[in-house]
């Protein structure tokens, strides 16, 4: 029996079905629409220690940070359902499902128009979402040679929160310092309540030549950019690797390169931007209180990635792939 | 613990969220895009005998009927895939399921654009459209007093299949006649692949005061149209019962009433269509080769449904209701 990994599964789908830009983060329809999906899985997507409302405000988000990585606004949601009989038809667990519903509406300014419900055997949210593209919503494949790399915030928060999550013997208030349980406090609150970057993303798309949004992890994302795009390698010579991450790595023997990199679960956004637009881009920033974080360029190359002189590891956060 | 049913899960939903139209089918957006999700669950929705390239098409099947009873073409499909780690990770089962996406893509004319692919406990596939309203679309609350009461076909294949598929006692090829063997193989088809009406609702639903699609049940459909609609009760003069089921129910000792009502799993539109416009329903009925299956009449009343002069049950196949 031949088992088959995310990608190769995307690919299997794509090919049979004839998408073009199946490994893209969103789909382009006429009349400037942009449709998008995303389903979360209890069993993969909800670690212990999140609440019902923080499940669904999460299941939006990761389609809001889709949509954010495109510079596109949502304008409308559906959301489907499937709650396991036992536990979940409690109404409390049901009213906490909707209160993350009404505050992720708010909080993302979309409107959830429908949906439908099922009784399945995990909790599983799949959200749809539509919106509209204002400019020419910028692809995976657009890099090119001398442009910007950059992202939307720092790494590392995500995959040390789910490691604070999954391992007991971590506690959240632990830690040796003031610093470092500051640092666990946000690490645990990236995982359980991830921020999206729709305002990066709105002010900010329709400067990138390619985008995606890291949650499959950095190095995928880079790779993703690099590969895709035409004849380039990605340089990175500043690793965005969020402060406080290397005494965290260190007081739990982890290691520090591998939480920037390989982790996944942040819903930062990857982009290239060429130089010609890049003072531009730095200007719209600073208008919208964001910032742009370069951590390296484009160069003529074969799809790789370098971190300075070492190629990085194309792997990370990836379903299946076990 | 309180335990909620499907309708009070979505009515908590609707009220939380403020979706004025939760109980229809479709959403409708601004510019006329209408926007439908739904959701597959294996355990719920893949009865024991149906392949993947199957269940793969059931779920588009199903965004398409509640497209269909609305009158919607669908323009473009995303597709959410849950698969189970353990066989459906198996190519050959892949690729049945993107054969069934292939089929149904061709075979309901609707081009699928992206997706997303996760790992789950159980198949789950959602299947979310937009589609571009042409004409007013008819809500589940229009009907009005004098309305005629029309379905696109006759009901009982589908639970007649599901009781097949479900008793190994009763096998497919089994019947004591030759016309006991067809319909045997008719209802398990049914239930494998069913037909949602998208011809007649395309061709038709410009005359629809109101409509719904079936699938939840006749009994629960004719009650959603009455108790939706305004001070109207439906009466029920003809039963359409597909041609066989008396001899199936018979054999099998089950309630052919039973099976007609409340069953549920049918892809049929149940609709309402005002006395003023039946005689040019029909002529465009005629016009795209369906036939308009007058059942009963809309007087006035307050949401009940009479099968001749006795009260229907409210009640039919529903998600959570065990």
């Amino acid at each position: 029996m031949t088992k088959l990994d995310e990608k190769q599964i995307i690919r299997l789908f794509a090919n049979k079905l004839g998408i073009s830009n199946s490994l893209d983060d969103v789909a382009l329809l006429k009349k400037g629409i942009v449709m998008k999906s995303d389903m979360l899985v209890a069993s993969t997507d909800v670690p212990s220690g999140m609440q019902a409302w923080q499940a669904a405000r999460k299941s939006m988000a990761s389609c809001i940070s889709d949509l954010a990585a495109k510079g596109i606004r949502p304008y409308a949601a559906v959301i489907s359902l499937g709650i396991p009989n036992t536990c979940s038809m409690q109404q409390s667990y049901i009213e906490g499902l909707a209160e993350g519903f009404a505050i992720a509406s708010k909080e993302f300014g979309v409107k959830i128009v429908g949906g439908d419900t099922n009784e399945a055997s995990e909790l599983v949210i799949d959200c749809s979402m539509i919106g509209f593209s204002r400019f020419k919503v910028p692809k995976r494949s657009g890099a090119k040679q001398g442009d910007y790399v950059i992202v939307s915030g720092p790494f590392g928060y995500a995959p040390a929160g789910l490691a604070i999550l999954l391992q007991n013997a971590i506690s959240v208030s632990g830690g040796s310092s003031d610093a470092s349980s500051f640092f666990r406090k946000q690490a645990v609150k990236s995982v359980l309540e991830p921020c999206p970057r729709q305002r990066f993303g709105l002010s900010l798309a329709r400067y990138f030549s390619s985008s995606i949004d890291s949650s499959d992890g950095l190095a995928v994302s880079l790779y993703e950019l690099a590969s895709q795009s035409e004849g380039v390698d990605i340089i990175i010579h500043s690793i965005p690797s969020v402060e406080g991450l290397d005494e965290f790595a260190q007081e739990n023997r982890l290691d520090t390169h591998e939480l920037v990199f390989h982790g996944g679960e942040e819903y930062e956004i990857v982009a290239t931007i060429s130089h010609t637009k890049i003072r531009q881009a730095d200007a719209a920033a600073r208008k919208a209180g964001v910032s742009l974080n370069v951590i390296g360029r484009v160069q003529k190359g074969s799809g790789n990635v370098f971190v300075r002189n070492t190629l990085l590891e194309n792997r990370g956060y990836m379903h299946f792939h076990k």
